[in-house]
């Protein structure tokens, strides 16, 4: 990829995606499941981008939306409402109208009081809201506490039991319809042993339904699919696909799996330049164009992102990789080998294709970096760089004297 | 307050400052300083609303910026260009040169690199730049690490050597005149002392600069001023400014401090609406329909923030009140003890005025709260809240077939 070429057209710092690698993994973990009805429904949170939505939705992806305003994305750009599901612990009441009126697949609930909500606000509309309970299996991740949601100390789902009491009472009202089954542990799973363990539990709770004749059609096992930061393992995506299938032996639901971090995490770089170099006593900074709030990921999470240097320098020496912004938390990568480098040299921050450009902010009145994407050896502009006016559209005509 | 007229006026997330607070707390830091010279320039990145900026220029404030939309945002609120300051260990050169242009008041250089650019800069605009030089005086602020700037290892500023090479550079350049000397330790500090260590040593670096005929007038302390999220203790301003002038005595520069936290933040509270009560095993959740894209400061610095119930309900025990985004690390207080809520009570996070909407981002396609001024016991609204369309305003022109 021609990063320079990219960096002169469209400034610095840039968020750059392949579309060819986010085609290629979403058919991967596609046909991984071949064989069975299956929907990948692409997790919007992960990188919400109307143009890359469009990408996944030619492709048939359906898409998992965690706010209304992400129902509205996948709609903007073309997805099928019968492939949309809504999902959060916190939706607001026009949010789960919207959603009933939108006739979208179903509506995942989150907990007690949210199924009374939904079924009064279907009842208000006189129509029947498709639903799935998400279920809280008590199954460990093994990943950053951030991002683990499948304890019963987190504030997701519900434990089986009072998922059970939800899927009877929806199954006697008549503005319910419960078709769906709901896990999701948490995201960027390397070991996927604990999803087989919530698949095989869950599965087992879709049985005791059935004997209840609540007719699941969909057994949707959430996200969570780890990339390779570092040197994380790669997930084998039949490894994967198996522990499922084994979990549903005898089973024919469709299987539902909701990635999103796998299908763009590691499609993604952020372009950044080098502004300065610096030394503060043996401290070795070089001080890049994009900050914390470009991507957020390092500095909320400690997070890993590998960074190249497009540099001939030799000389390599540790360093921290830091951006503009005022606060000694604003940093890329900590103690980096990078060769000399000098005001104009590129960086390229890897596997940010996911959480990167969707945690963006304004911090220190900074405008969102622009996107774009590459799509067989061709760049086109998927975002514009905001603008000063962007900025303050929403202020300016409230100026006092 | 009524906050309940507040919340049905302008909805919920939403920012309310309290404007004769902040005039309030500007006046009293302006004060402490009172017969010297003195510039107090409120640090924009805090909190850069521009009915704030506007309400501070009024009063005479001067602005620390460190951007230059922030400058933009000064100037559009009506500032002073004499009492502008340009800040920030990335300035990219399009920056310098508007700063130049704008004819600001100083530009706070942080670097060996940046020195040179900007007198680069200024030789080919065949203008003179009014600099000072941020040294970092090796102290521990004692605060998060986060915001803590004043130690070597920070990317922040340059050490007493270096600096006293770069103002003889300065002095020696027809495009540089040094005409302030800054430094600033960290942020959210209680205890002053190390602020008054840091001034010792920066004020003796000046002696020297003066006896090599280097003119300083401006003496910036930086800001960092703590508030009271918790149980800290106030910081006493008299005592705070005393130490500054002992560490003066004799001299006669302006003294400019840059105080942001101290002025707006416990005068901003983020309003936020319940929107269910969960309970997850023995785990009891408030979910509110404020989150983390709306105030990060919990989930990133682990930061406390006291939050107030405003309902009728007894029975007081342990909770979390979390938001609607799909993580764990959205919650705005941990292990809270809170009365019964129903739906659509409202919480009050306090301390909520500094880095708080600044810092917002648009995470899970949520838009960006409004904000709400109070003055006289009058409200009115200061921005508009966000719309779908302002999410996809500068994406939706580049849907692909």
């Amino acid at each position: 990829m021609d990063y320079k070429q990219l960096a002169k057209t469209y400034e610095t710092p840039l968020y750059i995606y392949d579309f060819n690698q986010i085609k290629k993994r979403y058919l991967e973990l596609k046909n991984s499941f071949a064989g069975r009805k299956s929907l990948v429904c692409y997790a919007v949170k992960a990188n919400s981008n109307l143009s890359l939505l469009k990408l996944l939705a030619n492709l048939g992806s359906g898409f998992d939306c965690v706010s209304f305003n992400e129902v509205r994305r996948a709609i903007l750009a073309g997805a099928d409402r019968y492939k949309i599901i809504y999902s959060g612990v916190g939706k607001q009441d026009s949010e789960i109208k919207d959603a009933i009126n939108a006739n979208i697949l179903m509506i995942n609930v989150e907990s007690s009081a949210e199924l009374d909500r939904i079924e009064e606000i279907a009842k208000s509309l006189d129509k029947i809201a498709r639903i799935s309970i998400r279920v809280n299996p008590n199954i460990d991740p093994k990943t950053h506490p951030y991002i683990s949601t499948g304890l019963n100390e987190n504030k997701f789902g519900v434990n089986i039991n009072e998922a059970k009491k939800m899927y009877i009472k929806a199954k006697n009202s008549q503005f319910l319809n419960p078709i769906g089954i709901h896990f999701h542990i948490g995201s960027q799973l390397i070991d996927i042993m604990p999803v087989h363990e919530a698949a095989q539990i869950v599965s087992n709770l879709m049985r005791e339904l059935k004997a209840l004749e609540i007719d699941i059609k969909f057994f949707d096992i959430g996200g969570g699919v780890g990339i390779r930061y570092k040197d994380e393992k790669n997930v084998d995506l039949y490894e994967y696909a198996q522990g499922i299938l084994s979990a549903l032996k005898g089973q024919d639901e469709t299987i539902v799996c909701e990635p999103g971090r796998f299908i763009v995490g590691e499609s993604g770089v952020l372009l950044t330049k080098v502004l300065y170099e610096k030394v503060n006593n043996d401290k070795r900074f070089v001080v890049v164009d994009g900050a914390m709030n470009d991507l957020l990921r390092p500095s909320l999470y400690g997070a890993y992102h590998e960074i190249e240097a497009l540099a001939d320098g030799l000389n390599l020496s540790k360093c921290d990789i830091v951006g503009p912004i005022c606060e000694s938390g604003d940093f890329l990568g900590k103690d980096r080998d990078m060769p000399e480098l000098k005001s104009g040299d590129l960086l390229v921050v890897k596997c940010a294709g996911a959480y990167g450009f969707g945690m963006a902010s304004n911090y220190n009145s900074r405008c969102k970096a622009a996107e774009v994407a590459i799509e067989d050896g061709k760049a086109r502009l998927i975002r514009k760089r905001e603008k000063f006016e962007d900025l303050v559209a929403n202020e300016i005509e409230f100026i006092g004297e």
